[in-house]
């Protein structure tokens, strides 16, 4: 079996990605972040997606990004915005560089492993406008990759999966319920309370639930009490 | 003052190319990453070089590269081999992705001070043989850099400065002689003691020795006893 590093968040994109890579028939080694996010809820979800998932192995790498700060999600000093809130520019919800550094360390982890493939839940259309989520951004990323590692001195060809690109959350939630996802293990909102109950009220909340509604999927979220 | 982000590992490359930075007219912030390197006279030779050149902060980023393994330089298991060992292939003391997962924490924080410029003394002439030290990497790593981040949406270009890329260890210390870096401070040996005293008989040992010796510049290299 094709070994393949799989990025697991703990929400409903890379939950979605793990399915599709193991259907594929890769054996799928799980690596996720400890990064200094809002909430811990996150993590616990990783761990939860991975064990069901039953992947060959899952590591939990630690990088501190909170210690850059320049984001609601690293800084609690910065408010997570409401929904719809106005915003002409990159949300604050924006981590700088974050799909950088966490595709590095899989870059580093498949290198050791012998992977040539690499699965990531980036998402060019409902998501919140990040650069680091646009198609070119991944495909620049692939060919530096080539030749950043061994690959690109042996000629091995390593490859960036992004299979949920071109998705809508819809179509998402579609493909990961055929594949027998659960997706009452996953947490997508911003701010979680420590159970993993969700705020209702974030942009990733918005289009988790806009997502499930246009799937005619039935939606597992928990809300907190407090979710509108 | 234009700010630039400099990677300082506590190596010769490395201070001259902080000296470079400097004499361009860029406010100087240092990183230096923890990733679990053999020994940690490295990281107070980094320490000792930013100090001297006074900049405006220096950044120690924790980052545990030997969770993967599969180098010499971060797995006590697998020896460092003497110069001029016999290789056909990458060398044991490559550290798989490492540049790229440092100039991605690199990234990280010049785009969060608003830096446009990163430098890094990747080196692809007396150098050992790491895919991720040609001008092709370097090139590439700045094209996708400019996707991932803000710099790509708001169109201002990140530069990521090599400006050893071409140069021989002997112009590199001419260099940086020239500029007053002070190389007694710096370590390059691979396995150096506690102290910062070197091996004298590994890779990085042998290439700054000749380096010296090539530049015409007193050596300043402190050895262990068990130097040859």
């Amino acid at each position: 079996m094709k070994k393949a590093v799989i990025l697991v968040s703990g929400g409903l994109d890379s939950a979605t990605v793990l399915a599709i890579a193991q259907a594929a028939g890769y054996a799928c080694y799980a690596v996720s972040f400890d990064y200094g996010q809002r909430h811990r809820a996150e993590l616990e979800a990783a761990r939860q997606v991975a064990k069901r998932a039953a992947v060959v192995e899952h590591r939990i790498v630690s990088i501190d990004l909170s210690q850059f700060g320049g984001s609601a999600l690293t800084d609690e000093s910065i408010d997570v915005p409401e929904a719809n809130a106005s915003q002409d520019d990159i949300p604050v919800t924006y981590v700088p560089a974050r799909n950088t550094v966490f595709l590095s360390l899989a870059l580093a982890w498949s290198e050791v492993l012998g992977a040539c493939d690499i699965f990531v839940g980036v998402n060019a259309v409902d998501y919140s406008g990040y650069p680091d989520c646009r198609p070119e951004f991944v495909e620049s990323y692939e060919r530096m990759a080539n030749l950043a590692t061994r690959a690109g001195v042996e000629e091995q060809k390593l490859t960036v999966h992004a299979p949920l690109i071109d998705l809508t959350k819809a179509q998402i939630i579609q493909q990961g319920a055929a594949l027998g996802v659960d997706y009452s293990l996953t947490v997508s909102c911003y701010q979680a309370d420590d159970q993993g109950a969700a705020c209702g009220r974030c942009e990733s909340c918005f289009l988790r639930k806009e997502g499930f509604a246009g799937a005619g999927v039935p939606d597992p979220t928990r809300y907190a009490n407090t979710a509108p």
